[in-house]
């Protein structure tokens, strides 16, 4: 009976769909819903559907150290076989993975609180923060995803600018997105960093004019379901000034882009520089390689606050030694395969690549990235900046049918989002890139659309070099030519709308 | 290097509080705090310290089917190896394993959100109520615990309660405790179900009369952590007709009490009998036999409703092929070894034993319990049902002492909760009782405390023969004798408070 249990190929795929839409929440979208992928085991950076074929995977930042590697799969079952139990107990896995993240973090991060998910983390966060401010008003950033559950919607405007008629909570002030490409203030400004820092600080104003007292700003280090946004540096330091003023704290959500991904640093919020230090942090997705854990670390001072309250926190699966063990293996993995080095160099490749192919492909607006955390801004024009949202579609749904697994979002849905597990390669990265590539150039001759007749001649003069890029990119001589308006889109393409 | 990690004394007991006092939050209460267990292994409903001292577990009902079973050890590996990934591909064990659920359920109740924790779920279950039904209050019981998370923490007055100054959150309502042993209508009351449910009757008009509407009433089938409360049957069908007639839906949170322990069904919503079926159930810590997840079942309806928002649900680790091959194999084990028929066994056994003690020790005031879930409330004078919350704790660390571990909980922690892996056998139930009665004669005779002078002469006559239990059993005739007023608390047990 085990065995036909862990068959693979137990129902039809028909089956599994009929039983899935029967028997599943249908809120959660299912990838390429008009013909779903079934999936039964997966190495590395590679995904096997049930009739053994490949798929290169792009976007699973959770399989964060290649699907099912061996140490974290030995380590989990190891623990599952001798304890697994709630942390009411002491227990070495507990005590030895707090150690060794704490050494991750800049020395005022000491406190941890292990919980199950992201959410979790960020909803802890959030509870964190109001206790020991004794306020109650969060900023948020436009397009930020923060979780699931009912406090997380309300400070996620990705989540809930979906809905048709959304409640506002009054306790929530969305700052703008610090988006150098598509934001208010671009790569042609001076300081972008301090622009929307200043930004902050009037919001900060506003409220407390209106009686409210800033408990916390919270942010992805980098965004990631909003668009793959890359804020300028020096921007996290100002807001972080004018929050701890106003009596607030600094909340870095590192759920997506932790553990190494970005490359030079470990976390994300380290590439603003060694003098930023956020109150607390949040983790998620990657930090044990599929299994439900997450964690949030804070300082001393903000974990006495919150003992000081009363009320106890217990987290009936945070912190077992099984997700501990899993969680250790996870960081040795790291360190022995020298994944954030892997993330440096093939993240580099990547962003090259797609940086030729930017020069060639009218579509490509921007491409910005941090190690393997990449981002591919699709654009009708690269002046007006339309976003081509049917277009992004079309790529993810042509790179499917090359068995390969990207996925596109953004405010626009018009972004590549790159954020393959760890121990993707150069060859990899070629393969998605050159697929890419033709797929891009399918759609530009359907579309009759050339890189010379991608620009606005009205507003050509008004913008400056770096417009369309904040990270200095060259290339955009390629840019000057006629101006034939916005490309038109194919019916095919309207369709995928 | 796994070897060495793997080892279970890696770090002194005393270094391994070090570390814990430093990098994790303190709000979480460990066992035993002035002398904690540093548990290493675990086996059935056994656990063993760092030298192998065995101690039998009478409170874990996350290690349902036993600590560390193989059966759900190996499923979880097996899966681990093969494939680890999100439920926005398809796979066999999610569908397989919401079909085997749902098979446990009323047939209405047939569409599976599945998350990382009961917090998560329950949020989930409030998220869906208020879409489906367009109304935004809900009614939640005294004492009632339904998670961490900010928007639980709103409706579980055991958690609020210990704050010195709970913010109210207007929406919500606090109806009595159907607490028949010491709440506002007792067994002596000749329709307690009716009575309580009357009284969620005129809080929903109340509410209706301050411009409110009713989204959801929400209860465990059985009340744990507010003191192993057993609801009158027919009290759940009132209130579901009442909560219904005002556009609201029923939720019955099963996170604690569910997967057979009641023993006479799968489910302790059942225990109200066959014409009750909740809107959404929501269950969580045996799910998973210690792996983290959770899940909330509903209608089509509820669930058409939550997609018709136009915002969709993704959760990251839920559903994912590990957490489902694991769900399964505790589904499995569950009827392979009888646990539900070994539940209602045992547990009648443990609670003939405990009535016993009852005849014995004036301090047992009420023992209430359905299959494996079992309450004693220690009270220090019966008819007052003053709680004698310093003695719960004296038995709780004296039997620590004797290498068994029991909890107190509820508002007063005077209830020593049962609520063993469901392997537990009669000759666990007979330890444990046999150290109890130990334990409670000890505390009686240094109390001098007599059965005879628990009883408080003015109250006598005032009170039916039922009123200490609303079980039916006999054993009042010990009650009558002198009274000497309320027992004088030793000096020792003073300082336990």
């Amino acid at each position: 009976m085990d065995n036909i249990r862990m068959s693979a190929e137990r129902l039809e795929k028909s089956k599994t769909l009929e039983l899935r839409k029967k028997h599943i929440g249908p809120s959660c979208k299912i990838f390429f819903s008009h013909d779903p992928i079934k999936i039964v085991r997966a190495k590395g950076q590679y995904m096997y559907d049930e009739k053994g074929q490949r798929y290169l995977d792009c976007i699973n930042n959770v399989a964060h150290v290649g699907h099912c590697h061996p140490d974290v799969v030995k380590a989990g079952a190891r623990q599952m076989e001798q304890l697994n139990t709630n942390s009411r107990f002491l227990h070495d896995n507990l005590v030895l993975y707090a150690q060794r993240l704490q050494a991750t973090l800049p020395d005022k991060l000491s406190v941890c609180y292990f919980v199950n998910s992201g959410s979790e983390a960020n909803d802890l966060a959030l509870r964190l923060a109001k206790q020991y401010t004794g306020h109650k008003d969060v900023i948020t950033l436009d397009n930020a995803y923060h979780g699931h559950v009912s406090s997380l919607i309300d400070i996620s405007p990705y989540k809930f600018h979906q809905l048709a008629d959304p409640e506002e909570n009054q306790s929530v002030h969305v700052a703008l997105s610090p988006d150098v490409y598509r934001g208010k203030y671009r790569a042609d400004h001076p300081d972008p960093a301090t622009a929307y820092a200043d930004e902050v600080e009037d919001m900060i104003e506003k409220v407390q004019g209106e009686g409210g007292k800033i408990a916390a700003f919270i942010a992805e280090s980098l965004q990631s379901c909003g668009g793959q946004v890359i804020p300028p540096v020096g921007y996290y330091q100002k807001v972080a000034e004018h929050v701890r003023k106003a009596g607030g704290v600094f909340i870095a959500d590192e759920v997506q882009v932790g553990f190494g991904r970005v490359g030079t640093h470990f976390w994300a919020f380290q590439l603003q520089g060694e003098d930023f230090v956020p109150d607390i942090v949040t983790m998620g997705k990657p930090i044990g390689n599929g299994h439900p854990m997450s964690c949030v670390v804070t300082t001393k001072e903000v974990a006495a606050a919150f003992l000081q309250m009363g009320m106890e926190y217990f987290n009936t699966f945070g912190g077992n030694p099984v997700s501990c063990a899993i969680g250790l293996a996870v960081l040795d993995v790291i360190k022995k395969e020298d994944l954030q080095g892997n993330a440096l160099h093939v993240g580099r490749y990547l962003t090259d690549l797609l940086e030729k192919q930017k020069e060639k492909h009218p579509l490509i607006g921007d491409i910005r990235g941090r190690g393997l955390f990449v981002g591919v801004e699709l654009v009708k024009d690269r002046l007006k900046l339309t976003p081509a949202t049917a277009e992004a579609q079309e790529v993810i749904y042509k790179l499917k049918e090359q068995h390969i697994l990207l996925s596109a979002d953004g405010p626009h849905r018009n972004v590549l989002k790159f954020k393959p597990p760890m121990c993707f390669t150069t060859e990899d990265a070629d393969l998605a890139v050159e697929q890419i590539d033709h797929i891009l150039t399918e759609l530009e001759e359907a579309g009759g659309l050339k890189l010379h007749n991608t620009l606005n001649a009205e507003n050509e003069n008004k913008r400056k070099p770096t417009d369309e890029n904040g990270h200095h990119h060259s290339g955009l001589a390629h840019n000057k030519g006629s101006s034939q308006g916005v490309p038109q889109q194919t019916k095919r393409l309207r369709k995928q709308c």
